[in-house]
């Protein structure tokens, strides 16, 4: 399989990005031996870091691309202008089917418009949807969504987050029948927001997911279900809350714990983008070459387990009432 | 000051209930001197702990209250249908004059239909806020709200939260200009759902508060700003994360840290409803002695700053543009 990465993205770019690459190959000879990368960025910033795969030589594309959309430049705006950019390029070749799946740790709004304008939403998807892993205390992870991509939702967008993220949660995840929950501020059914409140029902009699209720912001870090279900708003603060915890205890406070490792981002280096016509995944601005290996691994899970097929089947059927 | 506890409320009722008020006696001596108790509860299940309070007969008076408000009882039922409840002469007491300040550990949703019911939002006040501290990195304390008596808001509701955490911020903690930040999923101005979108330009216009910008999940522990504001929806939700990381690590974990430490609700011992025409406090459902003994010192806070008057005060002027 090919894996297309943006070596220009993310803020140690291309350095990291390809000490990532060179991480993944020492660490997956078996399991990513049937990866090729495909590594798109500018040839002379990244000539003194591509010459430490030399020994890797057949195993990598250099796709140029002469410019970078930066951090934070106008998504929508920069890839219209940017059609030379790494990004830009990157979903070229991901719409002709030259890379399997793409990844970057840029900007995160260009990935997003990206993948909705060139690979497109999978028919009957009304919204795809970025997701994030958040550590449980069982040394697992729930798998948390929409996280910022759908701020304002209907219940029928999380009717299909659920469906998205019990389908990963069982195909990528290797989760047996994967318990949903419904972020709410009561475990009580009636418990809510409008929102909620509407969504609750849907949940319950939709026979293709193994919904479990309500949970609470204290569920979050405990092993209560699988696949937590919220709009985008709450979800990134509830995403950004727990990366923070990483931050604040183990470097300010210099806590050591294996609970907390866990919450290192670089564990799973970023998020993936559910519900397009192609394996999309985003890195944090901040990755390092731990967090790119991961990200690699991710998506070559992504691909590998026929994810996007899965999704499409799925959707194609009836897009609210699909069995996972 | 009478201040006036329902001894009945919460788990541990009321052995932990009367401990708290002997522990507020012992470590208040000087603080809490004017401070008079009218404990509300049932006379024969009380009799056993009541005599702990032997030493201090004259700082205290038992209001019997036949019956409590179980903890799963429907609020607005409960209240009408157990008028000799604990919760419901509470209320009454506060309502006619005869206590200063009215707190309870029970039933939550009974404590906020209380309220409001009987000593009423203040005039101007469109939704009556229920607020928690969260613990800053630097050993103060944020001031989260809504989190959790509003759980669909409107930028207006959202404007006067931020008056009254502002309020509450200056007189009550004592803190100088306290800044105000807008709790959203980016930082920028125009990022977020439909609700931030249309409340920051609110916030930045009104000359009242000293609005910030946005805030996001990572900065609910940082010293970004002192008053953080939201829907009740997501605040509930990043209160109980919060929360839940004291247990978590702490008693599940064994970790040790003083910033942990913070997170420990027994230090602040509950949440104060604002906007209402009375302090009325709610305890967590889990309170032990110390929590008790933290929430009368809130209430004596609270009256001793006249922030009740406070408030009326700036709502009366203009519901909007008030002044802090």
């Amino acid at each position: 399989m090919k894996i297309g990465i943006d070596i220009m993205g993310g803020d140690y770019a291309p350095e990291e990005a390809i000490k990532g690459v060179i991480s993944y190959l020492k660490s997956h000879e078996d399991s990513g031996a049937d990866v090729h990368f495909v590594l798109i960025g500018n040839p002379d910033i990244a000539a003194p870091y591509l010459s430490l795969l030399d020994q890797w030589q057949s195993r990598y594309t250099l796709v140029p691309a002469a410019t970078v959309i930066g951090m934070n430049e106008h998504p929508t705006k920069a890839l219209k202008e940017k059609q030379d950019s790494s990004i830009a390029i990157g979903f070229g070749l991901l719409k002709q089917g030259k890379i399997d799946a793409f990844l970057s740790a840029g900007n995160t709004g260009a990935m997003l418009v990206g993948a909705m304008y060139t690979v497109k939403a999978i028919p009957g998807v009304l919204r795809p949807t970025i997701a994030s892993p958040i550590p449980k205390l069982d040394g697992k992870y729930n798998f948390l969504l929409d996280v910022g991509a759908n701020a304002d939702c209907k219940p029928e967008h999380l009717v299909q987050f659920s469906v998205m993220g019990s389908l990963y949660a069982k195909h990528v995840l290797n989760l047996d029948n994967p318990r949903v929950g419904l972020l709410n501020l009561g475990e009580e059914e009636g418990k809510g927001n409008i929102l909620a409140q509407a969504t609750y029902p849907l949940l319950k009699q939709h026979t293709g997911i193994n919904f479990i209720g309500n949970v609470e912001g204290r569920d979050i870090f405990l092993n209560t279900c699988d696949v937590i279900v919220c709009e985008g708003f709450t979800g990134n603060v509830a995403l950004k809350m727990a990366e923070s915890i990483y931050n604040i205890f183990t470097e300010t406070r210099g806590v050591h714990d294996e609970f907390l490792d866990q919450f290192n981002y670089e564990i799973y280096g970023g998020t993936p983008i559910l519900g397009v016509n192609a394996p999309v995944l985003i890195g944090h601005g901040i990755s390092n070459a731990r967090a790119f290996s991961s990200l690699i691994e991710n998506a070559r899970k992504l691909v590998a387990s026929n994810f996007t097929e899965i999704l499409r089947n799925s959707f194609a059927e009836t897009a609210d009432q699909v069995t996972v």
